[in-house]
């Protein structure tokens, strides 16, 4: 096992390419600072669709084409169909697999999907199963609010530290180390479950930054690195009030100063300012348009070398919140690099 | 990618051992004929739980921390946790990834889960990213009656298709080739969706066959093996109309005759004249408590050599059926030997 460094991270001996990628927003998200970087902005949040559902499936059906036009491929040549989303049995990623016709495994880490769904198609490739693996992911505001919390027609009020569901799906083509110019999947630390007692679904961002600030730690230990190593390190969606806790969590956790190069994908993602979304994004979107838009635009262009993303996930369900458990959360850490 | 045969197929370069399973099952299950097989019988839907969710996490960890006991592993010594059930944002899977902290990616695959993590953990073991891979699923009657239909104290009639969901849980031990005597994971194909217009969540078993012939004709077409070359195969849940459906398709869609060595779990589980689940067994639970079970104890007896386990699972969700969707279908198939 050369791969494994440490407790919990690997290091591929070949280390996969992002060939491409796509991301593609609801009309709220094109509204905001990443407008330019986004393949597809839907002017409707039903993206002429009959459902929320179905809109959320059109999404993420056409992150996944536009993904592999960039690269010009076609289904057929694609090995593996990894995805997940929010919707109870994943049924965006399962409807998306009917119709991409690939063979289909389907992942569940809530908003931590697109981290786990690179750190499988890493192994996969670099193991020598496969030599594309087309990794997907997607979330929708609306769908999300109605399963997970109440009718937006409600208008039921929302605290300060609830965060808004990112309307939108991102995916991306990995592919052997030598396969084009892309970034590289250098190393990922695949996370463990973190469960810190909170209760509060309108506090994700605090449930989730203990479980990543866990697999920072884990990662800078099995690796040797510190955060300045990397050119900017970004969370999923722990939003303001997580993003203020993994700070204080990395300095007592493991001694690790993230005051200069970390970022949060939810507070990225819009305009703060003007757009009201109380904590910041959040979903399995979250992460993925901004690095599958924006960032892996900066990686492309030069202005991003070493970027570590870091996913993350609540794995909750209504039910669970309902039955008084707590919120255990993950992330997984995976270091792209443009060399 | 030598490991590549065919389309779907996969060949490791050196075959997974399965070092151990457990198979754990619920009260109902413990009165069916393999009641010798299990490792524990629950005498209580509740297991002593507070909630019908909270006992099927009660008899996954079981599951879980039997195998691991059996093979005198301990969770610090487990790479990866790859697990997945049936309840809205798996749940029950995540939770135990909290108790036994290990690193976890969730799997979803409806009741073909238990195929995907043997996939998955065949590919992280023998590419090199993994020296003991715990696979684990679970499913529980009434969590799974509350979820999908009706209340059970409602006591709505059901069709004569409709089948019972297992309660129950199944784990297994992935190690690389040469640890041990266990069977091996010799080949495995990867499914794709099928969607044949089936809208009746009385009858996924007529959903799910045609997923699983075809698997089956692409895993003979791709590795140049026929019915015959196993023993026995088995499917997941695809009860009494499913089994007679896809022993239709086999021999219309490849000229397949599966009248010989064919059986399904669903019908296997229960003693379908004393016990009343209609059309037979489903659910996550269903192929892994039997596989796990019984015909793992058959395979390290020496009665049965060489097994084709094929999982079948309908990628639904209620909100889907409710939405007027078609009832897509995927199943995988592990070839399984001791030789």
């Amino acid at each position: 096992m050369a791969r494994k460094i440490g407790k919990q991270t690997y290091r591929p001996e070949n280390p996969p390419v992002i060939i491409s990628t796509a991301a593609i927003a609801g009309p709220f998200e094109g509204q905001g600072p990443l407008q330019p970087y986004f393949d597809h902005i839907y002017t409707d949040i039903m993206a002429g669709e009959r459902s929320f559902e179905a809109a959320e499936r059109e999404m993420a059906l056409n992150a996944c084409w536009t993904c592999m036009n960039k690269a010009g491929k076609t289904p057929q040549e694609v090995d593996f169909f990894l995805a997940g989303d929010l919707l109870n049995q994943i049924t965006t990623s399962g409807f998306s697999a009917v119709e991409l016709s690939i063979p289909y495994l389907g992942i569940y880490g809530a908003c931590s999907s697109a981290g786990e769904g690179l750190a499988l198609a890493t192994m996969l490739v670099d193991g020598g199963y496969a030599n594309l693996v087309l990794a997907a992911t997607s979330s929708h505001n609306a769908a999300a609010e109605k399963q997970y919390r109440y009718p937006t027609e409600y208008g039921v009020h929302r605290k300060p530290t609830a965060q808004w569901t990112v309307t939108g799906a991102g995916a991306a083509l990995v592919a052997p180390g030598g396969t084009g110019d892309g970034p590289l999947i250098t190393m990922f630390t695949v996370g463990k479950p973190v469960d810190l007692g909170i209760k509060d679904v309108q506090n994700v961002g605090a449930a989730m930054a203990p479980a990543a600030a866990d697999t920072l730690v884990r990662h800078f230990a099995d690796t040797g690195r510190g955060p300045e190593y990397y050119d900017l390190i970004v969370t999923g969606d722990l939003g303001k009030f997580g993003k203020d806790l993994i700070k204080k969590l990395a300095v007592s956790k493991g001694g690790f100063d993230l005051s200069h190069n970390y970022e949060d994908c939810g507070l990225i993602l819009y305009d703060t300012e003007k757009q009201d979304v109380h904590a910041g994004a959040s979903g399995c979107a979250s992460s993925a348009v901004v690095v599958y838009g924006y960032l892996y635009r900066r990686l492309m262009e030069g202005t991003l070398k070493r970027l570590l993303m870091v996913p993350t996930g609540a794995l909750h369900s209504p039910c669970s919140v309902q039955q008084d458990d707590n919120i255990p959360s993950i992330a997984h850490a995976i270091s792209i690099e443009k060399l």
